[in-house]
Parts: C-alpha cells; structure tokens; sequence
C-alpha cells in the first residue's frame, strides 16, 4: 500500500480524497489543510493542520499537493520537497522548467522525488503532443480547449466590480477544428481556435460598463470571439453553479514525403476536471515509488514516466495483457 | 546523425525509406534485401543481399528491421541482436512476452539494445490503452481497428482457391462506438465491434462456394458481420488494388466514484499504415540511441520508454516548448 496524504483541500484535494476509493494500492492517512477545524470531508479520514506536517514523516510516502497553482504549489513545494516525496499538478506551463529545477536540486540533494505537473495540460496532452510530434515530424499540432470551465476567466470576470456570479466556458471552433485535421500544416493561434462565452450576473445598470470590460480585458478576452449572456441569479444557480466540466482536444495531421496523410486526434471529454485531474495524479505517485524502489530522486515531468510505470501490475502482466 | 540500414524492402521498408527523408538526424547507411538483385529503389542507396549484413557491423547504428511479423521478423531479431542494435514492428500479440524475453537475454549478454513492436498497434495503441486503464482504473478501454485494409484478413481471403484477387476491410460499427462512449463498463467483443468488408475477384461459377468459405473461416470471419462483394477485375484495380489506409480508434470511459464520467478518445486516420508505421519506428530508433548513450542494454517495448525520448531535442527544449 502505498501511504499519501493530500495538501489543500479545494475541488482538487476532494477528487484524490474519491479517486483513492477506486485505487486500491492507496491508502489516504490524512488530508492536511490550513483550514483544518473547518472542513468537511466525505470520508472518516484525519483532517490535520497543514503545520503539522513535519511530524508524520514516517508515516507517509507521497503527499499529493492539491492547492492552487497560482501561489500555493509553487510556494510549498520546495519547502516540503526536503522531507516528502511529492506529486502535484502544477499548470504554470511559463514557469515548469524553472520550477522542476528547482525541485530536481532539492530531490536530489535530500533523497527525494518529485513528480510534477501531473495533470491533462500540461500533462497528457503534453505527452500527446510529444508524440505527435515524434510520430508526424512534419506535422502541425493543434491543442484546444472546451467545452468547459476555464477557472483562471471565470475568476478574472468575477474581479470585475459589480460583478456578482459568473463562470466563463471556453469552446472549440468547428472551422478551426476542420482546417486543423485537414493537415495541410495551417498555424492557428489561440484566439482562432476558441470562443469564450461568459454567464454573469449583475446589476442592470452595470452591463454595458461590464460587457466592455470583458471584451477589452488584454490577454483574457481581447482578441476572442467572446459571447456575454447577463442572466438572473436563479437561473445561474440552476444552470452554472458548480459546474466543473471541461475537455479538450489534440491534433496532429501529417503529410508524409509521400503526399500521404496521417493524422492522430486524442479528445477529453470530462464531467469533472479536477475528478480526471486526481486520478492522473495518483497514476503518477504510483510511478513515483516504482522510481524511488529503483534508487532515483530528484523531479520528473510526465514525459519523463516510461508507461509502464503508471499501472499498480508488473511488468510482464502489462506486456501481455496491454501490448 | 544516427546512422540506420533497412532490412527488407516491402511496404514498410519503402514507407521507412522515405520517413528517413523527414527526420534529418538519420542517414540511411544501405537497404538489405534477399532480393538484392532485383529490386527498385525510390532513393540513390545502395542495396545489399542481407547475407552481407555482418561486414558492416562497424557502419550501422541500428538496423530497423521491415520484413513480415509471421516469419521474418521472429526469426532473424535473435541473430541479428547480436552484433546489431535492432528496431522492429513485430506485431504478434500473443508472441510478443516471450519474444521480448528472448530478445533481452540476447542484448544483455551482447551489449546491445532492441526496442520492439513500435508499430501503432501493437504499439501506440498500446500506451493509450496504458493511459486509459491508468488514469480512468474503474473503466473498460475499447479498441477499435478500421476503417482500413486488413492485410491478414485480406491474405486469407487471397488462399482459397479460386480468389483472383481480394482485399478485407476491417470497419468499425457505429452503435459499437456509440455504445463504449456511453461509459457503462460495457464489454465488446471484437465480432460486435467491427464489420468485415471483402471484395474479390473470381469466375461466377465459384462464387457460392468461395462466399461460404470466406463466412465460415473460424477466427477470421466466423461469428462477424461480413460483407461480401463480387467484383470484376477492372473495378477491383481501379478502386482497391494498391491500398494501405487504415485507421482505429481506443476509448477509454470510466466513471468515477462520485457518478461522474470522464472519456478518453483516441483516433487514428492514416492514408498509409506502412509510412506511419515508418515514422513511430524511427522515434523508437532514436530513443535506442539515445538509452544507449545512458549505458542501457537489453529489449524494450513502447511502454518502457518514456516520452521526451522520441524527439530530436534535448529534454530542456522539450519541456519548454511542449509540456
């Protein structure tokens, strides 16, 4: 059995807390948090405060750290990389390689491991553009995103002054998805790929300010297909509240020497982001004690994980049951 | 530059010749061929009778070995292991644990590297169906095969007597598809997931007879939905002579334990199963060289090699720009 103890106790911490029933190589020894005396949590496990941390050492071999990427993983990681093995899904895609350096010299200067950015992007679809990549040098790859929440939108919306509820869903475009599995090597930029359409809530006298602040907002909105629906706060709670769906898409279309066509097209559909996003995660802490029984430390990507290391059998039983 | 010979000049042979012309870190030493006499290149290298191979042991890095899965291959990896680094397509999925044993034993006790089955299927499907059963434990991973020529199927067909000409194509069913999209850990056997499509070319007056034969051949046809077209050998040549496309499909749909679903679609479109084929086999090539650079000895199959292997860039690139 593998020992883990999960860090933040947001929608991310409470998918590990679900995946962990469905993964029975783990065992959940504690959920540490700095709300430790508030929480409320679905299974009869300890809830701890995160200081305590240092105390259970002994007791468990990966902590999996669920907090946000904006500033808590980034800033914990290093400080519990020097008495924990850690798993996290770090999605700075701007600050990973930074980041895992940082970690791959505190790993290796304490006898640690790290396996990091563990989600679906970066993560999977990461792996799915490596091979892309790889298999169709000649190729252009084109991620998307949606259907789904973005977070990162929903809250920069919610920022907005008057601003009462809102989420934000970004879609694929079906022309960009037909020109990208055309294959004919077209660049699409992000802005051609999705439409970002928001549901708010407000004041009436607020919308067109607020309809204008989205529009212009540089980097978020600016430069988008961008759809604002204001609706009342009923029908967002009946039809937005909590919703956490999200998806995805990656395709890379060749043209070979020959004039031939290959393309390879992996698709995310997901009712649950952070649900897919803990299973990812616990696959990879799986990996990481197959690296530490193997005498490594220091911090990994995904792309660094040979396959065969995410699956709770042995070598041969996946060679003869999944090769 | 990774300096690479062919062994065997079929299909594959000539899609890895013309895949080296896109990956620029290769140099294609010689293509070895038993019919070295007579055979007709597309590229101005030079061919040599396979029984010559061993001359040259000092100017090839790895040989990428493009004969036939039921014969060939099998039969020269194991010789040819040890003196040569080999890359291989071998496709017989029941073989495949013990042949990688075999090929391991072979390359530990002669210093020398093998990575095997890099095909799609086995292969890239292989690590899909890895990832699915990893990331989604309590979900049923469905494999599709099609829509495309069964080179098999299509060999079988070609054996009975009477059969001028024939090809098979293999395609999936929709309500199948539609069916392991649904996530209900439904199970699928192969004969409820595909159509088996022939068409071939004979005298009228063998037609019932050949059509009874094709429909009742145990393992190939026996038990699936098979359609059978009798076709003269004008149309057969101007529609089905010659062709290579094929194509799949893995799902992978699980629900999680809190009722939520996340799926996992993976497809595969190709003009030319031999020219993709050509281009996994080189990524794995490259991958041999550069485990070979880290001291490594022994077999390998796609699942033991982890992904920033595949790419002619460092592993700081890659993060960087695809993770």
């Amino acid at each position: 059995m593998i020992k883990v103890a999960i860090v933040g106790y947001g929608n991310l911490g409470k998918g590990v807390e679900t995946a962990i029933s469905q993964n029975e190589d783990f065992e959940l020894f504690a959920i540490f948090s700095n709300r430790a005396g508030q929480l409320e949590v679905s299974s009869d496990v300890k809830v701890l405060p995160t200081d305590q941390l240092e105390k259970f050492r002994e007791e468990i071999d990966i902590l999996l750290l669920c907090g946000g990427s904006a500033n808590d993983v980034p800033r914990i990681a290093p400080q519990l990389l020097k008495t924990f093995n850690i798993v996290d899904s770090y999605d700075n895609h701007g600050d990973l390689l930074r980041y895992l350096k940082e970690l791959d010299e505190i790993g290796k200067h304490n006898s640690t491991l790290a396996i990091s950015a563990t989600g679906w992007d970066p993560g999977l679809f990461s792996m799915m553009r490596v091979l892309c990549k790889a298999f169709l040098p000649k190729s252009e790859t084109h991620t998307f995103w949606g259907k789904g929440v973005s977070q990162g939108h929903s809250n920069a919306v919610r920022d907005i002054a008057g601003v009462k509820q809102a989420v934000q869903y970004t879609i694929p475009k079906d022309a960009a998805i037909s020109l990208a599995k055309q294959g004919d090597n077209c660049k699409l930029s992000n802005q051609q790929k999705h439409i970002r359409e928001c549901f708010v809530v407000c004041d009436k006298a607020d919308e067109s300010r607020i309809a204008n602040e989205i529009r212009t907002m540089p980097q978020y909105f600016e430069g988008y297909e961008t759809i604002l629906n204001f609706i009342s706060e009923e029908q967002f709670n009946r039809e937005h509240a909590g919703k956490l769906n999200h998806g995805g898409l990656i395709i890379g279309s060749g043209i070979h020497a020959s004039g031939n066509t290959s393309r390879m097209t992996f698709e995310l559909n997901l009712d649950s982001n952070p649900k897919f996003t803990a299973g990812i995660m616990l696959a990879y802490a799986r990996a990481l004690m197959k690296l530490k029984n193997q005498g490594k430390f220091g911090a990994f990507s995904v792309l660094d994980i040979p396959p065969v290391l995410l699956l709770d059998a042995d070598r041969e039983n996946i060679i003869k049951n999944l090769l």
